[in-house]
């Protein structure tokens, strides 16, 4: 496995690859690698001839007072979670971004809601950092997980939009055995938050059965799933139409159930499809 | 010589042009082509296989109350000048974005200056649309007049920030016999505007012979070139440093001197290299 720092001797590498006809397949990501992450790499792994991943905690989609400094880091895990998955280079940039660097990619409506409403400039942030990784990388495929949902939905607006000839693949959110979402910031948790923390995957998975049970009232459905969240604050609990993101008054096909709650100082998401009756026929 | 106007046609095009090892070469232009447009396609045309000229008046890079409606067209005499200038492929696509699209890319800093100043929304307009057409094209060398000397850094910033393994040339700015710089929007001026148009060049050209002369006080040496404009406003005439375009007080290396005025209804650019005799050593 390569390990590559330099920006620039990236981007040298993989366009001789491209060049060269190779099939370039791409999973960035911030560290800390959990079978999450290694799930994305699986997904990759048979769609190219060298696959790239990054690690970089990206400055940019993280707000004022969010947790940049704290952000848990592994290299050493990470490097060898990577040599398992059969990761062909592990890009680890010390910087990133040129010096004055100044160019700003974002992604409007789809990004005003839900993760947007409380972290005004986390897409933004997003945006930037996968277009310049892009332009490094110069994949074929990318893929990223659904436990970013929004992220997702917002990433493959921005390649249309842009007209950059990338397939973008999601890859299915992986729980642990107890139902939480895997996140790098599970981390964080003590045993009575991680406890209480199963109660955002409870609560959708409740919300994903009241809906194939044939409910089709949101506030009824959200009213309920609400109050069985166990959690410090409910930033959000939103389901909405599983691609432009909107609200739905009524369940009348395929839609999205989102969660983001705080238990402490932690901050989760988690989300699950919604299928109603009529949509199995 | 290709005409496409479909922007995935287009795509697919250039996509299987460069897996066979193509080089591709890209202007792109907004149409009413005159001999600056041209020299810019004699540039490309040794540099590639294969060349791209895009017509796109693009909306997004037009304010409330500019000239959109009524910027100049003539398809006819386009195509024409296009096929004599040795061009492949003709994209003049009716509906460049797709439905919903609603991806921007802007650059800081370098756009808030000069024509950013009176134009907010412009160089967001350009970055925009030129990041989809550098998606569409895939180009390897793309080339932009001086003419539009801050949108050329601009552009310049944008592909270096988001990594775009794209060469970015410069083509030198083309002036008519009487000095005035070509430009589509000349074809606005009456015969009086047209002769006080002259004015502008005039004052920029004195400029350059007073830096030449070794006068380096950029106070004296803008209050001077004012009063050579016989124009109807002056929207900024100012001498910056070529790269960051900021604002320079003496001059001790090669400067830029920039200029829009207006004429009527009608705002015309200008600009030239100021070089001081230290410079020539």
């Amino acid at each position: 496995m390569q390990v590559v720092t330099d920006p620039l001797a990236l981007q040298a590498d993989c366009l001789a690859r491209r060049r060269r006809g190779e099939r370039i397949g791409f999973v960035p990501t911030m560290g800390y690698l959990h079978r999450g992450h290694t799930s994305l790499m699986e997904l990759a792994r048979p769609r190219c001839d060298h696959l790239v991943v990054s690690i970089y905690v990206n400055p940019l989609q993280f707000g004022a007072g969010e947790d940049l400094d704290r952000y848990p880091r592994d290299p050493e895990g990470d490097r060898a979670a990577c040599e398992r998955a059969g990761v062909d280079c592990l890009f680890m940039p010390t910087d990133l971004y040129p010096p004055g660097h100044s160019t700003r990619v974002r992604v409007e409506g789809l990004t005003a809601g839900l993760c947007g409403a409380s972290r005004p400039t986390h897409f933004e942030g997003v945006t930037t950092v996968v277009a310049r990784l892009f332009g490094l990388v110069q994949p074929d495929v990318a893929v990223f997980g659904e436990k970013d949902y929004q992220q997702l939905a917002v990433i493959r607006r921005m390649v249309r939009d842009l007209a950059m000839p990338i397939e973008i693949l999601g890859g299915p959110l992986i729980r642990d055995d107890d139902g939480v979402a895997l996140s790098s910031r599970n981390a964080y948790l003590d045993e009575d938050q991680r406890r209480r923390a199963r109660s955002i995957s409870r609560a959708l998975a409740w919300l994903a059965d009241a809906v194939a049970g044939g409910e089709v009232d949101v506030a009824t459905l959200l009213a309920r799933a609400r109050a069985r969240l166990d959690v410090d604050r409910i930033d959000y609990l939103e389901i909405v139409d599983p691609d432009e993101l909107q609200p739905l008054a009524r369940i009348s096909g395929p839609a999205r159930a989102l969660a983001a709650a705080w238990l402490g100082r932690t901050r989760l998401i988690d989300n699950v499809a919604l299928v109603p009756p009529s949509a199995h026929r």
